[in-house]
C-alpha cells in the first residue's frame, strides 16, 4: 500500500481494495475502448449489459447461489429493504418473527409493524445488544410469514455463529456487514439482503437474493419499484439501475476471486479479528465490549476506562494513518471495522499501535 | 475531445462532461490527500460532509432555490418518486390531478391510483404523445392535493413551454430530462424532482426540491425512507446516501458554473436543438416526430420513411462515433438526446452526418 493511503476502519462506507480503485480510475474516461465511461452507458446497451451480466454471474458463482434463487440489485440500501421485506412477504400470514439484536434489526422490526403483526422472537436489549440469543431462546411462531434476523451487528460488534432453525418458516437475513466474509448455504434462506457499502461496493444499493417462490405476494400498497416480483421479471431493470455501483461490485468480485473467494476471505477474516481480540484479552487498558461468544469478526468494539482516553486513542491513531476508530454513539468507546478489503497489515499496524498506546499511557 | 471518445446520444444514462470524468479518475484512489477514495469515506466524516455540503450549496445557488425549499438526495431514481409523491402528498385531500403527456407521467399517474383518487387533467395519448396541452385544455380540480406533470418527455421528444397555472394547488414536476437546461422559478413549485442520470450525474439517485410546508403529511403506510419529512430532518442521511453520485453531481455543478450556469446552458441547448430541427425541416428524407410547437430541446425524435433506413442510419452513424441514436420502442424511428454535457461539436457532427446520409441515400 503506498504511503499516502490510510487504513480506514470505518463501519461503512469503508475500504475498497486498492486494485479495484486503480482499475476504476483507469476506466473512468473511456471504458475498454468503448469511448465512454461506465457512468455514461445506456443501461440497455450491449456494453453495459455485458458488465451487468458478468457481475451477476460472478456473484452467483462465488456465493454458490442455487437456481431456485434470483439476484436483485435494488436502490435504497438496507433501510429500504426494512420496508420491502414486510411489504412483499408479510401478507402471506399477516405475521412475522423478528430477532432484535441491535440497532438495524430494531428499525427493521419497527418498520414491519406498519404492515402486519410482529412477534419479537428475542431481544438482546437487556444487555445493550452485547450478545446473541441461543437457538433455544428464540420464541418462534409457527404461522409467521418469515423469521427475520441481522447476522452481524455493526454497531455492537456481535455476530450470529449459527443459522437459526425455523422449520417451514422462511429465513430472512440482513447480511449487510458480513456478506461474503464467510460461506453461506443460500438454500437455507428465503431471502438474504445486504447494503453494499461495507463488503461489496460503494454506497447506494442493496443486493437481494430471493427464493423465487416467495415473490409475488406483495401488499397492494407496495411502491412499484419495491416489488420483488417486478424486479425479478425485469432483471432489476424496471428503471435505470445504479450502473456504476454494479460495475464496482463486479470489480470487487474479480478481486475477491483472486483472493480465494469467500473461503479465502473467511480464513483471513478470522485471523484478522483474532489479532485484535488477542490484544484486547491481553490488555489491562482495553476491554472488548461484546460478550466473548458473540464477538464479530467484522466489527471489533472495545473501550478504555475513560472517554478521554478513548478520544486520545482516536486522535493519536489518526496521526498514524489508522482512521475512523471512534465507536458508534449508541455504544461509545472504540470500534475497528475490518471488512474484506482491510488488509492484514492494517490490522497488524492497529494491534501494534494499541500495544504501544497502552505502554505509553499506563 | 480526444479521438477515442464517442458522441453518445443516449437518452440516459448519458454523456458526462469530460473534465468531470477526468477529475473523478484523478480522485479515485486518493481524494485530495485524504488517503481515501470518495467511495470509501464515511458519510458522517468531515471529508465527505464537506463534499456533500458544497454540492447542496452549489445546487441551491445555481438553481436559485429559495429558503422555503429543501434539497433532498434520494435513491430509487424518478421511478421511486412516482410512489413517494402520492404517498407524501395525496393525503391532504385524497385526490390529485395528473397531466399525462408520455410514458413516465402515465406510470406516475397509475402509481398514484394506489394511494388516492386521480383525475387525469389531460392526456395526449390520442396523438401518441406528440404534443403538449395548452393551459386552457387542462381540466383542473380545485380540491386536488397537487397537480402533476412531466416537463420534458424523453421518449416522445416533447417539452412543456410554459408553467401550468393551478391557483392554490401545488405544482409537482418531474424534470428528469430537462432540469438545469433552462432557468426555473422554483418558488412556483411545491415539488420538483429529477432522476439524475440525464443532466446531473451517474444513475442511482433523484434530486428532490420540496417546499418544506408540504412535508409531514405522508400516509402511515409510507416506507420510512420515502418520507420527505424524515429526509428533510436527517438532511438526506437517515441512511447512507449514494455518496459517490452526490460527489459526481458536485463536479458536474462546478463544470456547469464554468459554462455560465443554467443561463449559459439554456442558450446553448436552444442553439444545439435548432441545428438538428433545421436539418429536419430542410430534409425530404427525415421528419420530426413531435409536433412543432412541442418540440423538446433535449430529445429530438425523428424518422425516415422506413424502419430499414432508420436501422441503416443507426449503424452508419455508429461507424462515425455517433452512438445510441435508435428511438424508443414506443415510438420507433430515431432519437438524439442532447443534454447539457453533449458538446455543440457533437450536434454539428450529427447534423453533417444526417445531410450526408440523405444525399447518399436519395
Amino acid at each position: 500500500m503506498p504511503q499516502e493511503r490510510i487504513y480506514n476502519f470505518s463501519s461503512g462506507p469503508s475500504m475498497l481494495p486498492q486494485p479495484v480503485l486503480e482499475e476504476a480510475a483507469a476506466d473512468m474516461v473511456n471504458y475498454r475502448g468503448t469511448g465512454m465511461s461506465v457512468t455514461e452507458m445506456s443501461h440497455r446497451g450491449k456494453d453495459y449489459l455485458a458488465i451487468f451480466d458478468e457481475t451477476k454471474a460472478d456473484l452467483k458463482r462465488i456465493m454458490k447461489i442455487p437456481d431456485t434463487h434470483e439476484i436483485l440489485f435494488m436502490q435504497g440500501g438496507a433501510t429500504l429493504q426494512f420496508s420491502a421485506v414486510p411489504l412483499n412477504l408479510i401478507g402471506r400470514t399477516g405475521k412475522a418473527d423478528y430477532a432484535v439484536t441491535g440497532n438495524f434489526s430494531t428499525i427493521a422490526m419497527e418498520e414491519a409493524t406498519k404492515y402486519g403483526d410482529v412477534n419479537v422472537a428475542y431481544s438482546t436489549e437487556d444487555r445493550n445488544h452485547t450478545y446473541i440469543p441461543a437457538q433455544e431462546q428464540l420464541k418462534l411462531s409457527a404461522d409467521a410469514s418469515y423469521f427475520y434476523y441481522c447476522s452481524n451487528n455493526t454497531i455492537y460488534g456481535t455476530e450470529w455463529k449459527y443459522v437459526p432453525e425455523t422449520g417451514a418458516v422462511p429465513l430472512v437475513c440482513d447480511m449487510s456487514s458480513n456478506i461474503m466474509s464467510v460461506p453461506v448455504d443460500v438454500s437455507k434462506y428465503g431471502l438474504i439482503y445486504a447494503g453494499v457499502q461495507k463488503n461489496m461496493a460503494p454506497a447506494g444499493m442493496a443486493v437481494v437474493i430471493i427464493d423465487k417462490t416467495l415473490a409475488g405476494a406483495e401488499l397492494p400498497i407496495t411502491p412499484k419499484l419495491l416489488g420483488y416480483r417486478l424486479m425479478i421479471d425485469s432483471d432489476s431493470m424496471n428503471n435505470t439501475p445504479p450502473c456504476f455501483t454494479i460495475y464496482m461490485l463486479g470489480l470487487v468480485l474479480k478481486w475477491l476471486d483472486a483472493q480465494g473467494g469467500v473461503e479465502g476471505m473467511s480464513k483471513l477474516k478470522a485471523a484478522k479479528a483474532q489479532i485484535l481480540y488477542d490484544v484486547l484479552d491481553d490488555s489491562k487498558m482495553f476491554r472488548a465490549i461484546a460478550e466473548k461468544e458473540a464477538r464479530s469478526d467484522m466489527n471489533v468494539t472495545f473501550r478504555t476506562a475513560s472517554d478521554e482516553l478513548d478520544a486520545k486513542f482516536v486522535k493519536e491513531a489518526k496521526q498514524n494513518c489508522l482512521e475512523t476508530l471512534a465507536g458508534h454513539r449508541n455504544v461509545g468507546g472504540l470500534r475497528a471495522s475490518i471488512y474484506n478489503a482491510m488488509p492484514a497489515e492494517g490490522v497488524e499496524k492497529l494491534a501494534a499501535f494499541m500495544r504501544e498506546f497502552e505502554t505509553k499511557n499506563t
